[in-house]
C-alpha cells in the first residue's frame, strides 16, 4: 500500500518569511510549490525548487488568485477566461524553475479561494481542470473527492488524486465540515493518526455525525506552518510507517 | 539579403489598452510580448500569442523590471540573482502561453530599464545573457551592436543578434547617441528609410558626426504606439522590398 | 432648481492613460478621483486635483478594491474591517494632495464592484458609510436611490445624495435595470435628454415597464471616456440650462 | 536632558508578520509606520496606529518606494516630481489612520533605499524635504548628521532632527561607516551603551578611527526584529534612565 503526503510550500515573499519547519521536508513526497501571485516570488520559488530537487521531492504547482495581500484566500469574481489565463501563467512560470533544474512538474493544486471554488463551483472547476489539460494532459490535479472538480475531472479525461485531511471533520456526503462548526478541526494528534489509518488502510471515515463514509485517499494534505501541524503530520508519517505503507509521489500512485 | 523587422507587443493591461496600429502586424518577422511585470497581464499574453501564432509571426520574450507604474523604464538595483530569477519567472509565463498554443520562443528582448542597463552594465548582461542559456540553449538575444551585453554573449557562447534603429543617430563607435542630445531623433522619413537601406544593404551608418561606422544589423527595431513610428516603419517596409531585401524571423537570419 | 453633474476622473496609471475629452471639465460640477487602488496612481492624482483645483471643480474621493487587473470591476470577499480601512487608506490619500492644494474633500464614491455591493449587500453599505462618517461627518456620499446604502445612510445619520442615469432603464422600483437585460441601456441623446429632464423637473422617470416612478436626484453621472457618452454629457447639459437648471456642486445641493 | 527614542512599526503586510518583541513598545517614544508602498497595509496600519495611540507613543510616517518585493531597499531612480508626489500619497494615507483616531503625525522618516538615497542625494534630499513642508510645516524630519538632507532642511527651514544608531560606526566626517566594512555594526551591548551615553550626555562619538568627533542627537534609533536588538535597546533604555536623561518624543525636543 502506498500513499503521497503533500503539502505547501515556497509561500515567502520578499523580505517575509513563513516559519516552516525544516522536518516538513523529510515528510512530505510532493510539494505544492506557490506561483508569485498569492504568494511566492521568482526568488523564492529558484530557492524551493532547487531544495526540493536536491530531495527528489516531487513538485506540483499551487496557482492562487492574484491577491498577496488576502494571501489568494479571498473570492474574487473571474471569469473563466480569467482563470484558464492566471493558470496558464503560473504553471508556466514555474515551469520555468523546473525547466533550469531539469525537473517535471508533477501535479497542480489550487490554492485557498481558487481551491475552494473549484470544489463547489462547476465553472470554477471546469476553467481550472481545462487550463490544467490544455498545458500538460500528463498532469495530475489535486484536490477533494465527491467534488465538483472530482466529478468534471473525470468527464474532462484529466487526471485527478483525491486529497484526505487528517484533522478536518467528514460530513456524511464526504464533504469536509465548515471550519465555522464545532468539532470540524481536530487537534488531538491520536486521534488524527487514527483517522488517517483508517482512511488510507480501509478506505472509509467516520463522519461527525457518525457513520462511515468511503473514501479513497491519494494523497493526505499536512501543513509546517505550525508547531501542531508539524506534530500531527510526524504522527501520521510514523503510523504510517508502522503499518508499511509506503510514502510515495503522486505520480506513483496515479498510474 | 534578409532582415528581421521586431516590435514590443503585448504591453496592454487589463483595462489599459496602447493604441496600436493593426498595420504593425503586416511589417514584423519577429514580435517582443510583455511577460507581465512592466506591462501585460494573462488575459493580454494569451490574446497576444494566439494572435501572433495565427499569423506566423515569431514569438520573443520581453521581460522587464517588476514595475508597472514606471513601464519598467525606471532603474531598481537589483542583484545577479535578482535578474537571473525575473528572468526565468517571465521567459516561463510566456512559454505557458505558447506552450498551450504549440508555439516556441524565438528570441528574448530585455525591455526599458533592464535593457538599457544590459547594454552598459557587465553584470546585468551578465545575469540577462546567463538566465537565457540557462533556460534554452537555443533562444536568441537581441540587443545593441558593440554593447556589454554583445560581447558577454560572445564570451558566453549565447546567440545574440544586432539590432538597430532606422530613427536614432549613432556615435563614431557605434553606440545610440542619447535622447537628450539634439539631432538624436530622427523624424524625416525619407531619412530613416535612406539610413536602413545604409545599414542593410551596405552595412554601414553615418555617425552624427559625419563618420561611415560599421554595422551588423540582423533586425531591425520599430514601434507601433504613435503614428509617426508606423509611417517611419511603413516606409522602411516597402524600400526594404523594393530592394529585394527579405523580411525574414531571426531564426532564419541568426543560423 | 439645481443639480450635480459628477463624472470620474483621474483613473490613468502610469503610462497608460484613458481617453478623456477635455470637454467633459466644462460639464462637469463634481468629479470623482480615483485613489490609487482601482486606478490612478501618485502622480496622477496630483494633476488631476491640481486641474479640477484650478476649474473649481469639487472634488470628492473614488475609492476602489485593490485590483488594478480588475479596474475594481471584480467583487472581492472582505470583511467589514477590510472595507472600513481600504476606504480610510484611498480617502487620506486623495487628502494628501487635496491639502498641498489648500482644496477640501467634497463628497465620496465607491467605485467599480464596491459602488454595486454597496447597492445591495447591507454589510458593505455599512461598512462604506462608517468609515466615511469616521473619517469625516461632513462628506456626502453619493449612490443610487432606494439602495441598501440609501436606506442605511438615514439611519446611520451620513449625509447622502442620489445619483441618476440618463442613459439607464429603471425599474418599477426604481432600481437600475441589469445591463444584462435588453433596453437597459439607452443609447437615443434625445431620450437621454427627455429623461434628465423629466427627472430634474418633474422628480420622476418612466421604468422599463412604462410606469412613473419618483426619483429626487441631486447628482447626474456621465461619463467621458467613449463618444458617446460625451455627446448625451453635452445634450445634458444644454438641456439643464436652457430650463434654467443650474449646475452646482454637491455641497449646494445637500445643504 | 531629554532624548527620543524611536523604531520602524507597522511593516507587517497581509498574513505576513514580522515579529516584533512587545517589549519594544515600552522603550520607544517615536514611532515609525509604514505607509503600504515598502510594507505596511491598511489593516495592519490601522491596528498599529490604534496600539501606539492608546500608549500616547508619538507617530510619524515611514514613507518608502513602492517595492514590497525589494522592502523598498533597492534604489529606483525616480524624478523629484515621483518622489514629491509618492510622498504626499503615503502621508496622506497615514494621516488618514491618524485622523480617525484623532491624533496627530509628528515626523517624517523615510524609509530604506529612499532613507539612503535622502542622506546623499540633494535631489532626493530636496524632493522629500519640499513634499514634507508642503504637506505640513510643522513635521519634524528624521535624519543623519551631517548629510545632504540635513544640510538641505536647514536652508529650507524644515524641521529636522539628528538620529543616531548605537550599533553603528561612525566616520572621521561623522557619517555612518557601511556595513561592508568591518567593525561597522557593534554588536556588544555593553559597548553600545556606552558610546550612546557618550553621545548623548558628551554630545560626541568615537569614530572608527579613534577620533572624537562632535554629535548632535535628538533620536536614537533602534530596532526590534531581532533578539540583539531589542538587548541592545533594553540596554540603552536603562543606562539613559540612570543617568537622569528623559525619554521624550521628538516634539518635545524639537521646539
Amino acid at each position: 500500500m502506498k500513499i503521497d503526503i503533500n503539502s505547501d510550500l515556497g509561500e515567502d515573499f520578499g523580505r517575509y518569511k513563513l516559519k516552516i519547519d525544516e522536518n516538513i521536508f523529510k515528510i512530505i513526497s510532493s510539494a505544492n510549490v506557490a506561483c508569485g501571485f498569492h504568494a511566492g516570488d521568482p526568488n523564492v520559488m529558484n530557492d524551493i525548487v532547487l531544495k526540493l530537487g536536491k530531495r527528489n521531492t516531487k513538485i506540483g504547482a499551487h496557482p492562487g488568485f492574484n491577491d498577496l495581500e488576502g494571501f489568494g484566500r479571498r473570492k474574487i469574481s473571474l471569469t473563466k477566461n480569467d482563470i484558464k489565463n492566471l493558470m496558464i501563467y503560473q504553471l508556466g512560470a514555474l515551469d520555468g524553475f523546473l525547466r533550469i533544474n531539469d525537473l517535471e512538474m508533477q501535479h497542480v493544486k489550487p490554492h485557498g479561494a481558487l481551491y475552494n471554488l473549484a470544489q463547489t463551483d462547476r465553472e470554477v472547476a471546469e476553467a481550472v481542470l481545462d487550463s490544467v489539460y490544455l498545458y500538460n494532459k500528463e498532469l495530475i490535479v489535486l484536490g477533494l473527492p465527491n467534488s465538483q472538480i472530482s466529478v468534471v475531472s473525470g468527464k474532462r479525461g484529466v487526471r485527478f488524486a483525491n486529497e484526505v485531511f487528517a484533522d478536518r471533520a467528514y460530513d456524511d456526503h464526504g464533504f469536509l465540515v465548515s471550519r465555522r462548526i464545532k468539532g470540524s478541526v481536530i487537534k488531538d494528534k491520536d486521534l488524527c493518526r487514527e483517522r488517517v489509518l483508517e482512511m488510507v488502510l480501509n478506505r472509509r471515515v467516520k463522519s461527525i455525525d457518525g457513520k462511515y463514509i468511503k473514501i479513497e485517499p491519494q494523497s493526505v494534505c499536512i501543513h509546517g506552518d505550525n508547531e501542531n501541524s508539524l506534530e500531527i503530520a510526524k504522527e501520521i508519517y510514523e503510523a504510517l510507517g508502522e503499518n508499511d505503507v509506503e510514502i510515495s509521489p503522486l505520480i506513483e500512485i496515479c498510474r
